[in-house]
């Protein structure tokens, strides 16, 4: 269906991880929700040029509710209107607290709105001006108008589902391929395991394929998804220590040092709740005193410029700026403990699970 | 180690599951932390005489944190007297608002509170007193005395774990066994799900062998543990719709007809986090105006006798206190959809597992 070697799909916003996967026999899709359409433009044609007609896939946010949803979406410029000036004050008093100077320039172009028709619209277009093979949609099953484009151009439509009637939601929309997502994934996620929800998804949306995501870095997880069900795996959080992955410095150091204890579900980087290494920054979110995370896109509006101001920071040795630096990963954080070039990661994950399926044969025998 | 033949333990507080597992070819744990010592004797003996030799085992508390702890425990008189009014009133509060008649008898015997050196310490006493095979600690590494009095008596040492950290914790305690146990398990559980953990464990603890547990009630289950490095699974809530278990009606109903996503962490019936069915009552004690549940042992003081009028209330049709009624599962209750014997759950675990390994070898070769 995929037209790949091996049924391993690594989400990425980085193009050189997207382009190493599907080198290395996987498929490679670009996260493109924050991306304008130029950026995305120049990306594709750059991950066409690298990986020679391999197929690769893009993957956005189609979320059914969000602040504006009833107009068709709200642009940078309307959601900065919309910031509550209680919210505006408390991260500009946070990033006092913490060292992060204030901005000299004028507020930046807002990545990551790109949520709305009006928003993905000009990024749909790009897309399917190129030869990929798979469309998923994050976050909202995907409309009939999306899901007609993509069969038209001959890709696979994928949707991310955090619970079982997320699943048969998006297979009744015609849907080609399931992705089940555990909570312990990186990013928006439910509450329901991989463990529970696989099975569960597998069985419900039959005869519809599964992959399975969250908690799956090393080839015993593959094997894992697999004995579950799944036809193959998704996985994001395991690319983010590779040689290729552009993750921030600062932030690259804290999942190599963290354990899987160290994630936390919390709604403060875009207003749904998503998994991420636990910091100063998300327990500064939870403080009862403080203000709860605005809805999407608005918090995504109000914490975008501020994150880059905390990263920058954190690169002075000694910031307290380091304490609050924090980026979307899931609970396999605890097992990347060192910089690997992409291709190793998914040569190991495939040969460790061919030595687990081994392994499991001989207990049969 | 076990001597099993099939590598799946099941965790039961009723003794007729405990003794058809064993039976069918697993091995049965009994959880006794409840138990009257003069209770636990008669079950063990009733459990030795259906079993004619095979092995079973049993399951107590053994928590370091706990109210009293400073003074080697405290007894139900002394637990009751340590109770806020606050608390007390708002119990009452909210069994009157949903239709529960005040008690009209007196206090019953509490259970649950044979927590400390003081409450387990005769019922060690009864168990190994027993020809049990396996001693497990599901909560806190087992005190030094314990492992060897176990071991004097030729009983395996097991002991629960949520986190790596805890794991070695147990290791190092000579612990002979660890359940690894996912978030998604019943009961008192952690934060890090089955997939991540037990690949974790596993490679920290090696070579002490290591079950899983969270999210296992069926073959494609036991295969991604086994998958993931366990020897074997560690299993509970799956029991609980069989036709052996002792689960109250209304919950009973309840879990047949629940999904995956219907479950919670809440400290609302033992003070520490577990998993349970989410209902009126957990939600009234997440509510930010109601009181934050008590530590251990006192929040089961104030809730055991409570929750036994909600549950004889609970069997008149139409009684509010349906609502509130709940117990202790894991997300595998979305997949108990109808009640079987225990022997036929375990045998079908067996073969959905040998046909999955099947299905995986077929995917290698």
């Amino acid at each position: 269906m995929l037209g790949v070697e091996f049924p391993i799909c690594a989400f990425s916003h980085c193009r050189d991880v997207v382009a190493a996967v599907t080198n290395a026999g996987g498929l490679g899709v670009l996260g493109a929700v924050a991306h304008s359409p130029e950026r995305l433009q120049s990306e594709l044609a750059w991950i066409e040029e690298q990986t020679g007609g391999k197929p690769f896939g893009v993957d956005l946010l189609l979320p059914p509710k969000y602040v504006g949803a009833e107009r068709g979406g709200i642009d940078a410029k309307q959601a900065r209107e919309l910031l509550p000036e209680e919210h505006r004050a408390f991260v500009d008093d946070l990033l006092a607290r913490y060292g992060v100077a204030p901005s000299a320039d004028p507020p930046r172009a807002l990545g990551g709105l790109n949520i709305s028709p009006k928003g993905y619209e000009p990024l749909l277009e790009v897309t399917f001006a190129h030869n990929i093979r798979l469309f998923a949609s994050a976050l909202g099953p995907p409309p009939a108008d999306v899901v007609e484009r993509a069969h038209d151009k001959g890709a696979v439509v994928a949707a991310l589902a955090g619970t079982t009637e997320h699943a048969r939601r998006h297979a009744a929309a015609g849907v080609d391929l399931i992705v089940a997502q555990g909570t312990e994934a990186g990013g928006h996620t439910g509450e329901v395991a991989t463990m529970v929800l696989v099975p569960e998804v597998v069985d419900a949306v039959a005869p519809v394929p599964v992959l399975a995501a969250g908690g799956i870095a090393r080839g015993r997880q593959v094997a894992a998804a697999l004995a579950l069900g799944a036809e193959g795996v998704w996985c994001g959080s395991v690319w983010l220590t590779t040689e290729e992955a552009e993750t921030v410095p600062v932030v690259k150091e804290k999942f190599l040092a963290a354990s899987s204890s160290d994630t936390v579900r919390s709604r403060s980087m875009t207003g749904k709740p998503a998994r991420m290494l636990r910091t100063a920054w998300t327990d500064e979110w939870e403080r009862p005193e403080n203000p709860d995370p605005l809805g999407m896109p608005l918090q995504t509006a109000l914490i975008t410029e501020p994150q880059v101001r905390i990263n920058q920071a954190a690169t002075h040795p000694g910031s307290a700026a380091r304490e609050l630096a924090t980026y979307f990963v899931g609970q396999v954080v605890g097992s990347l403990d060192r910089v690997r070039p992409t291709r190793a990661v998914v040569l190991d994950m495939v040969e460790e699970f061919i030595d687990t399926v081994g392994r499991l044969q001989g207990l049969v025998d």
